[in-house]
């Protein structure tokens, strides 16, 4: 084969994994919005049979030799060509290096351990739960291994959800972030003025429906490629071509549901702005879950917690909730958008405090990795820690270690996406400021196009040719750093405490 | 291998294809009920990609080997063992006869004479058309000589669409029909009783939807295991576990939806009896298209349109829409119900007239498929034959040949599966009324179950074992004949002409 042929026979088999992926997704989705309870088992026959066929198309060998060639023949391709290869490897090696009996192991036991965490948590019986976790814990060990990481599982994990992230480069930052953070924390928790409990109340679903849905076609959310359904989880699926947002409604929490969806929207927008014509090669596809979550977060943190956001949103909002309204004045609103409320529970918390429910689990798994810590003493550890950043520990393990499912699934490495998106994410704010003038006061007039032509060219067009820390040093000239994090929660938390 | 061991493996590999179907079918739902405008270029690609990913399941030589071995050993097994080899046989050839070319023509052919049938239509341009129409019937002979059924390619048709059926056999009946139905519906309609338009105006379609959710449960619809939603043209599928329904909604034609989601449900019925420990196999799989339409006509006709239906429902549906049925008496709109308003176009017509549609377009296939008929004829034999079965022949070709879109897909000897099955749906229910006496006063009192078993266990727990006019004599005792049709139409429509 001549190499491009090799190439286009490339890019070709990656299509087709692409397309079967993009497939399951469906699946995925389906199965949160639409599928009725007793159609679980079939899905889950479903979603087995399209993972076979998944791992075969991926596995193919004819890729395997396309890639083989063209990683001999490498000096002669192109940088954008040569990104293809790189990403394209991981995924094959991936694909391949596993042994059968191992991949049959591990989704059993995220089978069971699922099972076994949803049965543990109501009861807080962490005992029960344990010997899942440890398999985990060894199993990730196993698989780093196979794949040539077995002397840093910890970095093999942290990579498979962000390329080229490694504890090295994390440490330094969470440490960082954690110094300026605590205090922070502490200062914002100790003013008199904190709101105490939200007062929205009776807020009609279908009216936060309409008003969510001109919140994100105005963010430019494409409806033509795109939907936004209820979940009980709201999360964001599909590629460019059709985006499957989600969101909840409670009609005494119409906040949650409308910043749900503007999470949801941060991060369909980057997957609208993957470039189309790349779908399923690196150069299509998103940076990693820390950039996706910088997307996310920037929108629904930096821009829609803003005082110029609700000057353009606020008339329209009252409108809409005229009764349920009369009584909040403008401050007590913008004081409910940016509440900072501690919860023992990360999913719950605030944008202030999240950051620490992160550093604590980091730690924790780094630890769990370096053989530092036993999983029994995972109870002991997340108390001590948790007293130490949040300033109180749990009382029991429904509160603390059986909070989340991530690790019923062996997802570790997956937490720190969540910081080190928030970390970007502001650092990409005040770069967008500064590349931007005056982009606030486009918001006060609903206009977000700037902002996202702006986001659409230097992260949504650049699809997975840089790791987070690089692509951050790109845009915008500095290092990944926590300072534009800790900079910006002062700017907009510290003036609601003084 | 021993015989049970190629039995399994049969099973397995079955099992793996119906499975990747159900994904297929539930990209087909989405795709009309969900899918954002820009995401149909992908759908096609996905759809596309999961053809190929099945059309290689069923094509597994192992499958074959099993296949071989079993057939040779044949006298070895059960009867339903030799029932669903028999039908794996069909399968089997049918993915792996065909030449790998020849497939990918018929595909081109669909696609682009669909998209000519769509730009003809309404331009009534059959000459641009034409074309695409001779090649399809060329292909479908060419099909059928793949196969071994070279001698008989419309039988070939037929059977495709229900097992079983020939020309030799549907010939006689149709006769007959049209010697009952012709003069049945001259009387009809020339009765000075026969209402003229629908009075039926702003109905909502929330209360709408809402009454159409509470008569498909009443007649036994499992919402654990279905749903109901809306697409432009209401169809039914999925399989057991999960079925997806669709209706439609229009405020001035509120028995339109009411009727299609019960026409829906009837399909849905059938396809949530069918034994689940069988799915995928010849044991768990509807008998055919007419033996399908035979249970939604007889919910949708027999059953719905009944005086005894409406005891029950009325007074819920007049309690739904007080205001839009105040001026309606109870005879008005039993008569609305059972309207006979002839018209050219056969997705509009009532059940008396509609038998008459389907004669002609049985009558044009068979002589297409025989050479009697030339495709540059069919305009002409078209109105020729809409004269003297509907008393009109149509203005232009949109009211005629071009208004059904089956043709441009090469779906021939499709069509007669509807008045097949419209015989069906009346030779059961007077099977039914026999079996189970009182039947009509149990739908007084909204209580459908024993049809329903009755139905599960006659019908629906069969299967695939026999062909639709075994099928009928095994449970009416006497042979397919449209008779009963001919009786029920008479004593529903007779009536209210006198």
């Amino acid at each position: 084969m001549t190499t491009n042929d090799a190439y286009a026979q490339l890019l070709e088999k990656l299509k087709r994994v692409h397309l079967l992926g993009t497939v399951s997704e469906l699946l995925g989705w389906d199965e949160q919005v639409n599928l009725p309870a007793g159609g679980a088992e079939q899905r889950a026959a479903q979603s087995a049979a399209l993972a076979d066929v998944q791992h075969a198309a991926l596995s193919d060998p004819r890729l395997g030799e396309a890639l083989a060639q063209l990683e001999a023949e490498a000096a002669t391709l192109t940088a954008d060509q040569r990104v293809v290869i790189r990403e394209a490897r991981k995924d094959y090696d991936r694909a391949t290096r596993l042994p059968a009996e191992f991949v049959r192991e591990k989704a059993e036991l995220c089978s069971r351990a699922y099972h076994a965490w949803e049965q543990a948590r109501p009861k807080s019986d962490f005992a029960s739960y344990a010997p899942f976790l440890e398999k985990h814990v060894a199993l990730a060990k196993r698989e780093a291994g196979y794949l040539g990481w077995g002397e840093r599982p910890y970095d093999y994990m942290l990579d498979l959800h962000d390329p080229g992230m490694t504890v090295a480069l994390i440490e330094p930052l969470f440490a960082e972030l954690k110094a300026g953070l605590v205090p922070l924390v502490r200062t914002v928790l100790a003013s008199p003025k904190r709101s105490q409990a939200s007062a929205l109340r009776g807020f009609p679903v279908d009216k936060q429906s309409a008003f969510l849905r001109e919140v994100t076609e105005r963010m430019g959310f494409d409806f033509q490629h795109g939907r936004i359904d209820v979940s009980t989880h709201p999360f964001c699926s599909g590629t460019g071509a059709d985006i499957r947002m989600t969101t909840r409604f409670a009609v005494d929490n119409p906040l949650d549901s409308l910043f749900s969806a503007i999470h949801e929207t941060g991060h369909g927008l980057y997957e609208q702005g993957l470039p189309a014509e790349h779908a399923g090669t690196a150069l299509g596809i998103a940076a990693g879950m820390g950039v996706h979550e910088s997307q996310s977060r920037l929108w629904e943190n930096q821009v829609a917690r803003s005082r110029a956001f609700w000057r353009f949103f606020e008339p329209k909002w009252r409108a809409a909730f005229s009764e349920q309204t009369a009584a909040l004045s403008s401050e007590a609103l913008y004081r409910e958008i940016n509440a900072v409320r501690p919860t023992l529970i990360r999913v719950d918390s605030d944008e202030v405090t999240y950051n620490l429910h992160i550093l604590l689990r980091f730690a924790l798994e780094r630890r769990l990795f370096s053989g530092e810590l036993a999983v029994a003493d995972l109870p002991a550890a997340w108390s001590e820690l948790s007293q130490s950043l949040l300033g109180r520990a749990p009382s029991c393990h429904r509160e603390g270690v059986l909070q989340d499912v991530h690790w019923s699934g062996g997802a570790f490495g997956y937490f720190p996406s969540y910081t080190l998106g928030n970390m970007m994410a502001a650092q990409l704010w005040y770069r967008a400021q500064a590349a931007l003038p005056g982009l606030e006061s486009d918001f006060e007039s609903g206009n977000f196009a700037r902002l996202l032509g702006w986001l659409r060219k230097e992260v949504h067009g650049r699809g997975r040719r840089y790791a987070l820390s690089q692509l951050v040093e790109r845009v915008t000239g500095a290092p990944l750093s926590p300072a534009p994090l800790l900079r910006y929660l002062s700017e907009r938390y510290l003036p609601l405490a003084s």
